[in-house]
């Protein structure tokens, strides 16, 4: 089957999707859940091939690509944090009484036919599959090649779990090459919206190439700064924690900002704990008057190192950070450590950024630990949907216009008055 | 200047705007409104020049041009709407509590920079530059070269009415050439969004040429259902409206779908009363049958004729008529006639477009109809803003995390737990 036959197939799917009660969406997550509990053994052997076949990646790769009891007690955990969010289908946004007997209704809906290109992490799969069909959505999956028989497994299961309870025929496809990926990008009558997960240079190739609009981020730069009103020892905690906790993850920092009255005491301090972690420091000058560090260059500024190294420089005050990050940074999560609430809102409200932190890691930045049971990705966008993306940002909305004969000659002619009369 | 230039000023005035408070800006509103009443004769004599040199030009397009005491009236009242309007600024959308200390808000903020493209239409100038001083957004302006004395007129009252209200400077930009656009085109460093208004290769070719998001719409294919339960006096009524009202907009309709149980009786009806207004019917075999009709080729169907014609086309079913429109509409405006609630409801809820109506005219999907107050265009993108965009569709959001020191490793690890406990 080609990828134009398979997304014409989701279109169609797609007008039954949208009306799909929550109860037959929530009977086929649970289906779901079922399924994956009963097939685990198949799956984990699947994954056993696409492990024996990984044998020469590196550690950190290789701990993506596994899939055991662990990582499928936490899909069912994300399964049952969905099944209990509401349906987001069919919520009224607004209404507004335009004149006696004219109503009109804005209601969400979902986007219709997404297609989602994502990394070796079969975790994704379960993730992306379960939040489409909450959200009515069909979609086209395209997972790295490095997990492709746990992929395929996990696709039949789900696939066939979600065919028990209803979901129509063609709403979820599976593509496997890289060339159905390029096909894809074409689709712009069947395919509503694309979301692309992977390196900075993957995502950036996606927009560059489709005309379909593209929801995701192209690269994690984040920052953490730590302001003159910093608690000392939370600063040191945070930054160490945004950037080691994992650092091969979009929204580890990349930056450490530090005010100059609170650098020459905590800069020590944060140093000394970053390099417990090995963490390689490159400095600004005046970073490097107060701690050893490697000379940064302007290139440390733009670089998403998504490793154990940190650019660090000392700013002379908070309009300084601001601009910084937002010259700099990739919008994406960006924190303030400060005791200060006034520089805390300003900070917030200057950085243009979709994650913005006061006193907290960056490694917040997640659909799981928003309370959004999962998500299809981080975006960076600055229309549609920002920062982690559960159920909403897998809706739009339509406007439903309930009239009794209305015509717009009798209001242009001055016969009729809108009323305009807000309902909620 | 340049237009990178200008979108560099625009750009670092967004993190100005997107700070605002509710009443400096409602002041640069008022301001605005009592400016274009001072400096009334001097905009009425530069729309003069612009009209003098449009006297070529069909009767339709000159009407369009012209911005006189009435249009200048309707822009005041569309003014005062916006003031009244809530500041769509700062919202607070979504609230957790992710943990004791550790509070998530999802804020509404300006989209930040805003290009837009419009066509001769002086009145256009008006209500965007007043949408983006509401919503906190900065803007570029590209407006109709035929109206080029007017939009220039507008635009030095309307920014030296907001400098005196303390908008920053560089907000608003004028731009003036077709190579200006071009250039903008390019600038996805600074600037968020791009508003094309215009014809569909106009936008398409604006679609194509930019890896800035675009909101908007290429076509307006709208369509007409009249269902077999169909009042035939309201099928005349809102047909005839829908179609001849103003030809030469976006919402008018196109094609008219009639049930075959409905046809005999109606067709003929709605036939006369269109061919009071001369309206071209381009008929499909069946209606050949019924009344006199040019024959309907497969190209009328795909047809946006924006003139006195409409194609019209027998269908056996209310699932035929929503293919059909799923099939060649635009996914701008369609509405169905019909008294039987549950047919309504299912061409509501099938029907993948911006507006869906029953029992009205597709005429009714404007942004001053709906009560935004004024709109920057209609929107057929099935992700952010569709329908007539208002101030709504000019916003977006970020989360806001207020922490006291929590670091993800504490979560990851098991010491603490998340509460995700919704406060509203």
């Amino acid at each position: 089957m080609d990828t134009a036959y398979k997304a014409e197939c989701a279109k169609k799917a797609s007008t039954v999707c949208a009306q799909l009660g929550e109860e037959l969406k929530n009977n086929a997550l649970s289906r779901i859940a079922d399924a994956l509990k009963a097939d685990a053994q198949k799956i984990f052997d699947a994954n056993k091939k696409d492990l024996d076949a990984a044998e020469g990646l590196p550690a950190p790769i290789k701990k993506r690509l596994v899939f055991n009891q662990s990582k499928l007690d936490g899909c069912l955990d994300g399964i049952a944090q969905l099944i209990s969010l509401p349906d987001p289908n069919g919520r009224v946004l607004m209404q507004t009484l335009l004149d006696d007997g004219l109503l009109l209704k804005k209601v969400s809906c979902p986007i219709g036919v997404i297609g989602v290109v994502f990394e070796a992490r079969p975790d994704a799969l379960i993730q992306i599959s379960t939040l489409c069909i909450k959200s009515g959505n069909c979609c086209l999956l395209k997972g790295g090649s490095e997990t492709k028989h746990t992929n395929k497994a996990l696709f039949e299961v789900i696939s066939g779990a979600i065919a028990d309870a209803g979901i129509p025929e063609g709403a979820m496809q599976l593509l496997e090459s890289r060339d159905d990926v390029k096909e894809m990008l074409a689709l712009n009558k069947s395919i509503d919206l694309i979301i692309p997960r992977g390196s900075n240079a993957f995502v950036q190739y996606i927009i560059k190439n489709t005309s379909i609009p593209v929801l995701g981020h192209a690269d994690g730069i984040c920052h953490v700064y730590v302001d003159k009103y910093a608690d000392p020892d939370m600063a040191v905690s945070v930054v160490n924690d945004s950037k080691t906790q994992y650092v091969s993850v979009c929204n580890a920092a990349e930056t450490l900002l530090i005010h100059k009255d609170a650098a020459s005491k905590i800069l020590p301090m944060i140093a000394d704990k970053l390099r417990q972690s090995s963490v390689t420091i490159y400095g600004c000058e005046r970073t490097r008057e107060i701690i050893d560090a490697e000379p940064a260059t302007e290139q440390d500024w733009k670089s998403e190192y998504l490793d154990y190294k940190i650019s660090v420089r000392v700013v002379d005050s908070l309009d300084e950070a601001i601009e910084h990050i937002n010259k700099y940074g990739s919008g994406h999560t960006d924190a303030i450590i400060t005791s200060d609430a006034d520089s805390a809102e300003k900070f917030l409200n200057s950085v243009d950024s979709a994650n913005v932190y006061v006193n907290c890691s960056t490694r917040f930045a997640d659909g799981f630990r928003y309370g959004f049971g999962a998500e299809v990705g981080i975006s960076t966008n600055k229309i549609h949907a920002r920062g982690p993306v559960g159920l909403d940002g897998l809706m739009i909305y339509k406007y439903k216009l309930y009239g009794s004969g209305q015509i717009v000659a009798d209001y242009a002619e001055g016969r009729s008055q809108f009323k305009h009369t807000k309902l909620d």
